[in-house]
């Protein structure tokens, strides 16, 4: 645990403390558009195989890192080991995403939501930080994650992935104060698992709101905004003798950017249909920036790729705080080849802007 | 075509003049949640029977007109006319949504697209419209309507729906300039089809944006609100003695609604993730506003949905130059009863904003 960490250029810009370069890592760096990742996944034989073991986590985390030079990794897990911890019953169909198959729609099964507790029901996660952390010799930071609890939730009332979120914006609209009762617990449970993963060793938190974006201003600042900001109160703030810095992120969340920074997260996340210019006035210098390539770029030849990574730093602009992501998670469809065209004009592009 | 329009406040409201009450039509108003549709479209045998026959069309153009008090008909058809006129193989499978069966991507698929003659391979619409207008007699104007050009060529470059806009955004990216010879074909159809709804009866444009939203800022400006701009530009202004207004909607489009503006356009549709009141700050009184209740709502119980009818209202504020509005199309799966509901509020909340 108290490896001397040899890059911390990752930590440093979430802090927006000087850097020679920007720093980079991908959202979903470990995933299916690898092959060294389809192998392992091949080996555990199920999605959830692969997240419960913390050998084959531990391994798939490690696998981007070994092939692209990275600034950080993530823990390899999924926003839903939340419901599946509080025994709601969670499958992963081949080509049909999540499946929970006891979603909570009445006040009776709101009853039946508990806290799990990280060291029993989350253990498996827990071992996978610990793991990570010592097997990554402190190379790079370890960031841990958990999904927002409005995101969380979307999942657990309507039972998997939607389009239209007929049942839980029935609740949110019709029975507001049951939407906030599901919220509740999901936000204590989700302060609880990402400080069990501080503990283990991850040294940055992030929390993906995914579906922030499908609400109304004022919904979001109710439903989902409300329950990040006690997330960020709850968190620990400092472990071995470093601040472990909090990174929020809403999809779709460009107008809210500075409500955001009012919650005293440390960065932001910002998709690509917002300009990182416009994002870093409207935040001033209360946070960094993470993002915001569009993940459809690496679809492109690479130099077109190298063109829209120098138009990102651009907006960007001069000075620190910047840390240099997809706007989203990379699509499994992507050739290994783009990504790492991507990373590599990060570290080319990047140190004009850090003089 | 000279029957004395009976109700006028949904152009009244295009315009910002003066009217009495906020005017109210719905996206997909006529579509799969209202029974009487669904009976129409089983004779028709299918979804393109259903558009390319002009007696079917209009027969579901007027249902929900004489189901809910509604101050606008529009067109019953598709954003898809157009790649179906260009004879690119349009299909509508069951549940899969449409398939173009020659979808384009090279250099040489881009030579053979053309601009469509509205009097021949979209005379099925032009005679829908001529029809409808007939048959409405006056009761309210009717809306013509067509896709943007960016949107209509995301369907024409993937080939139907998609996730992650894979191909046509290597095209945007990696290929640009095949991607404006799309849009440019595209865009100057769209103007001689909508003049053409025009000229038959059409008495007010939108062009509906759908896709706009998974853009940059910069790829937005310059490959979807440049094109729509033409197709502003480019429109009959006044027919039958009245200004023809003209509706821009790029769903996810909120920050850009200055932009939009900028257009000359006279109105913008708005999505339910801005608020109306920021809206109208931002476009000032260049436009008028056209939304922007969550479609979800209408999932929740009547009494709520009057509750957020109110809210939507009351973020416009007092004036005029609102039309009450989904901020999306209706979902399928929604209560008729539900609608009518929302419809109801608005007759009975608008009145004191207009006084």
């Amino acid at each position: 645990m108290t490896t001397t960490l040899q890059n911390d250029v990752f930590l440093r810009a979430l802090l927006r403390q000087p850097t020679e370069r920007t720093p980079v890592w991908m959202m979903r760096q470990a995933g299916r558009y690898l092959p060294e990742y389809r192998a392992t996944r091949g080996r555990a034989g199920s999605f959830m195989g692969l997240c419960t073991n913390p050998d084959y986590a531990c391994e798939v985390t490690l696998q981007p890192l070994d092939r692209y030079p990275l600034d950080a990794a993530i823990l390899f897990s999924d926003i839903l080991t939340i419901p599946h911890a509080m025994n709601l019953g969670l499958e992963f169909e081949a080509g049909e995403g999540p499946k929970i198959e006891r979603p909570v729609r009445t006040s009776a099964d709101i009853d039946r939501l508990f806290v799990p507790d990280p060291a029993k029901e989350l253990k498996y996660v827990i071992d996978a930080v610990s793991l990570i952390r010592r097997e990554l010799k402190g190379r790079v930071p370890l960031i841990g994650f958990a999904g927002s609890p409005w995101t969380v939730s979307t999942y657990i009332v309507e039972g998997g992935s939607t389009k239209n979120f007929a049942r839980i914006k029935s609740m949110l609209y019709g029975a507001p104060s049951d939407m906030h009762r599901v919220l509740d617990v999901v936000t204590r449970s989700t302060i609880s698992y990402l400080n069990a993963q501080i503990e283990a060793g991850a040294q940055a938190a992030m929390v993906f709101d995914t579906w922030g974006g499908v609400l109304t201003p004022q919904a979001y600042r109710e439903f989902s905004l409300h329950y990040m900001q006690r997330i960020v109160d709850g968190l620990v703030k400092e472990r071995e003798g470093r601040r472990v810095p909090v990174i929020l992120f809403t999809k779709g969340g460009g107008a809210w950017l500075d409500q955001m920074a009012g919650t005293g997260a440390d960065a932001l996340g910002v998709d690509w249909t917002t300009d990182l210019a416009d994002a870093r006035a409207m935040t001033g210098d209360r946070v960094a920036l993470q993002g915001n390539l569009d993940p459809s770029v690496l679809y492109a030849p690479p130099a077109a790729i190298r063109t829209e990574v120098g138009r990102v730093l651009a907006s960007y602009g001069k000075g620190h705080g910047h840390v240099f992501n997809l706007g989203h998670g990379i699509h499994p469809d992507v050739d290994p080849e783009h990504a790492g065209a991507m990373v590599a004009a990060v570290h080319e592009l990047s140190p004009q802007y850090h003089r």
